[in-house]
């Protein structure tokens, strides 16, 4: 028995009883991939300095099929970077070593375990590679057969093709076994190539994917291949290696018993526990250095009236020589969220992902994770199309910037499907995500910066229409404060709003002073983090809090004031879109929603009758 | 010139008039697709009782490309549907004609605009006609070339193939141009022909997609194809017609100014208003009925704990009988869901939709807009996979419920990735959703029944672990009540929880009474609506609400209960998931997120020393 083959079986004798000891996990899932990560990793395909984790050349492995979490773990383990007592800690609380991989432990690349995600962050790390950083690393995802249904995965394929990315290779571990029976095309590894190569990827068809030369071989053509992505498919058997297992319903996500687990152990036989398995070492290169030109320009704004997607677009460029490790992204919309104008001044920093969200925000995690700061746009209403590459981010360290664009039903002729209505309340739900939402140009170009300065999730919306200037250039907007913009010892109530209602109740404050009532303004363009601090004087020094959004009122603006301020007495009243929203201009559509600046009249003019 | 030649010239006519009098939408996205709508509609291939919009046996027409409005609404209005008078409101506020298509129109099946939905939703349409009221009508689809590249076309693709839905064809205007520049592919049909086919579809090019002879022979050859899927790839100019917009770039999403109308018209040369356009007769049918088996059987729940997703699944079995429309759908999870009680007793309203949540949602919306009552389940994380699609169910009155399995950290082992912890945020801020969250076995079983009854979109929240049956088989659930489920005249403070939490505050209550203090509890079964005045009696007879939920703060319970409590003066508590949360058993989650009864028990304790 060589070496390989004396590794594998260590690799299963790993897999098998972690996951008993656990009491749960995949080890059937795992166990059909031993052969295929075992040659990838042992046989010299691998390069990875496992004393230098952050070695800019180490190659990247990432198992999209997150829930072969056991096989990953043993193979690490295998490799001397974890200890067998470790190991056996998988699945408990407090672990390194959880139910699917996350960057708790350091050789996960990124959260895995929502299917069909592996690919897409791969694509980000072999752009970076291939177009940034200029490294000749290479990345390797393990792919199962179930998640070739999600969508996210051709979307990943097509433009991994796109940019001719040749140094991403897939490896799809075709066991034929879903979760609750057998995929579409089972054993069927035609099915997979013509539909992969049709996406322009080179295709390697490795017929029996538990035999370590075939598996070699077809390594070493892949790994040659130029110009394009390569997909290895290979046939393998779900539970390969336990008998009573092995290419049978009903054992996925099911850990053996004790029992079970013992025979599985007598029919693999002896183990060599004493062997490590050797990766390759990496290129040797110098640590990446970007050129900083410090000195950002101004972008000056003067008194006309502009967009804040305008701005976006903007500040990118004048805050790009401060932050060379900028990244732009934008899903076919540059010309919409003025990404373009980016993409004009720095086209090599700028990718264009065309209409496929899932999988520019994987990449953007892909490229984080190798020290890129991606900034990635569409309409705010399309990043919902990625909630769940949005969701995962947060499990995975990320530092990415998003922005959505034509927030709310301000957006006026195109109607509700184009109107990010939803966007506050799924960007807050996000832990330890910063919300902004900047309402004139100027905000808007600070807060691009203070995005960028912060390291993690930071949403950012922006409106269509052009909004006048109201802060001066020196203003600053610190993340987790707002700004107090009308304020008297008179204020009878406080208004807060952001984005667009702040223009209304601006003008809003002009119309109740003429009747002697003065409201207090603020601009809340840091919604999470919120500025409780202000908010509570408010709500001390004025009788009530109404709040005006251009959003649902579920998990939007009010309701994180709501939050904010509990506990104090003083009512907090919303303002929010609540008709079905339609095509008309944008005043006609913020007067139907009672969030235009006579609604906000009225609802104070009330508040007064009413003696509050 | 021919009628049909006509009609073309007409079709061009109003939409250019309707477009420049709204001064926006997207005239060159309509124009390439003018013949392949024309021939389709006009020539015999589209039978439809105009008089009827609901007759059944109608064929079926959806705009995936949503942009593409004019071209629709002029194609109706050529087709005598709509007035001139109607067409030239376009846009405007009050309009059914909004920018983009929404069901405010009844010849829309279902509103389109967030692009890459249209082809499920036919998937959905011709699902029913196949499988479930085995009717012989078609569904056809428009599809923009730009659009291919969403992921969730992919996911249509795969499925339309597997379940073989001939009666499903799809119609690509390959105009080469997106918003920003050229698609991936550009005017390359082979790209598209490749890829389609490799999924399974017959492909049939036209080289020409302003032939209209070529055209209808390619519809005459697709609507003869059996057992597949047939997609028409037709090379298209954008902006067809109107020589100065004709395949130039920066006309995407843009109205002709008045005088460049008039010049567009003058090429356009003398219209024929008076001709109208003829559909075919559909195949008379008599009108679907269902048999109804009205007598339901009973769950009946004894003392044994089991898991309110395993209640789902026995509601589901249990209802069928008085909702012969329901149809269940699950993305390859069935055995976590429990939807597979349900397949396995009617195996012929289960469709497997495998892991592709996105056309999942879309398929159901398909179904729904036939009449269907879809349940569809999946885990709640991964039901955030299709945000995007459950925000466009909103906008056409569609009928689905959403089942999301394993939500919150109680799930245990698996993780974070696993994890549904966003999504009551996510389902809240749909308008007009109602959210339900069944604590025990009893109150699923009803809940299932009561969003079967109701008409619209309803969440339905399960539990992954076994629960205690806490009510009697007698209990009613009514949407929009709660339960107070402990209750006395000394109440202190009243805790509100839901699902798992629900158990940890029954179980502190009874801590708690030992130190001779009394909690309320109530279980917010229907977190939206929420039961506003049973909340505001809490609030008014105890000192304090504290509400205790698996999810994460924001958008969640507590944000429900402080919005519901507006302008109330008792402090509302928030214990909700705070912690990166990671592997653990259920028990250590709950304690370490702080939503345990230990944690219960403790804010309590401390409230009352604070003298509240």
């Amino acid at each position: 028995m060589n070496t390989l083959e004396k590794l594998a079986k260590l690799v299963r004798y790993y897999i098998l009883t972690s996951t008993t000891e656990a009491g749960s996990g995949h080890p059937s899932s795992s166990l059909s991939a031993v052969e295929l990560m075992v040659t990838l990793m042992f046989r010299g395909f691998f390069s990875y300095d496992i004393s230098q984790v952050d070695y800019p050349n180490n190659d990247r492995l990432i198992f999209s099929k997150g829930h072969a979490s056991p096989l990953f773990y043993s193979l690490w383990t295998a490799a001397g970077a974890l200890t067998e007592e470790e190991l056996l800690s998988y699945r408990k609380f407090g672990s390194r070593l959880e139910g699917h991989p996350t960057p708790a432990l350091p050789y996960v690349e990124a959260a895995t375990g929502s299917l069909g995600q592996g690919l897409s962050i791969g694509v980000g790390m072999a752009l970076n590679a291939k177009s940034i950083d200029k490294l000749p690393y290479r990345t390797f995802v393990l792919l199962g057969d179930s998640e070739m249904a999600e969508g996210s995965q051709w979307e990943a394929m097509q433009i991994a093709a796109h940019y001719k990315l040749n140094n991403l290779i897939g490896i799809l571990d075709v066991n034929r076994l879903g979760q609750t029976g057998e995929t579409m095309y089972g054993h069927d590894l035609s099915a997979y190539e013509k539909r992969i190569a049709s996406f322009g990827w080179k295709t390697w068809v490795i017929e029996n994917g538990h035999n370590m030369s075939h598996i070699a071989s077809a390594y070493e053509q892949a790994l040659a291949v130029t110009g394009a992505p390569v997909m290895i498919i290979a046939k393998t058997i779900k539970g390969k290696g336990v008998s009573f297992i092995e290419n049978k319903n009903g054992w996925h996500g099911k850990a053996l018993s004790k029992i079970e687990c013992e025979n599985a152990l007598k029919e693999l036989g002896e183990v060599d526990r004493s062997i490590t398995g050797r990766f390759a070492k990496p290129q040797s290169c110098k640590s990446i250095e970007y050129i900083l030109k410090i000195r950002l320009k101004d972008n000056g704004y003067g008194n006309e009236p502009i967009a804040t997607r305008k701005a976006y677009g903007q500040a990118l460029v004048r805050i790009f020589p401060k932050h060379p490790e900028m990244v732009v992204l934008d899903g076919e919309v540059s010309n919409s969220t003025y990404a373009e104008i980016f993409k004009e001044t720095y086209p090599d920093r700028y990718f264009e992902m065309y209409i496929a969200e899932q999988n520019m925000i994987g990449t953007a995690l892909g490229l984080s994770r190798r020290g890129k700061i991606p900034f990635v746009s569409s309409f705010a209403a399309f990043l919902t199309r990625a909630n769940d590459q949005i969701r995962m981010c947060q499990y995975s360290e990320a530092n990415i910037k998003f922005c959505g664009s034509h927030a709310g039903v301000s957006i006026g002729q195109d109607g509700p499907s184009q109107m990010g209505l939803e966007d506050i309340a799924m960007f807050r739900s996000i832990r330890n995500s910063v919300v902004l939402y900047p309402s004139d140009a100027v905000s808007t170009d600070k807060l691009v910066e203070e995005a960028a300065n912060y390291k993690g999730l930071v949403y950012i919306r922006t409106t269509r229409s052009a909004t006048p200037i109201i802060y001066p250039a020196s203003e600053t907007f610190p993340i987790g404060k707002c700004k107090v913009v009308r304020e008297s010892k008179n204020d009878f109530v406080t208004v807060v709003a952001a984005g667009i209602t702040l223009h209304e109740a601006l003008k809003s404050y002009e119309d109740i002073k003429k009747d002697g009532i003065f409201i207090r303004v603020i601009d809340l363009y840091s919604i999470k983090p919120i500025d409780i601090e202000t908010l509570k004087s408010a709500a001390q020094q004025t009788k009530a809090i109404v709040v005006v959004e251009d959003h649902y009122p579920e998990g939007g603006i009010a309701e994180a004031v709501r939050s904010a301020l509990a506990g104090s007495k003083t009512p907090i009243y919303s303002l929010a879109v609540d008709n079905i929203p339609k095509s008309g201009t944008p005043d006609e559509l913020l007067q139907f929603e009672n969030i235009s600046k006579d609604a906000i009249n009225k609802t104070v003019k009330q508040l007064r009758q009413e003696n509050i």
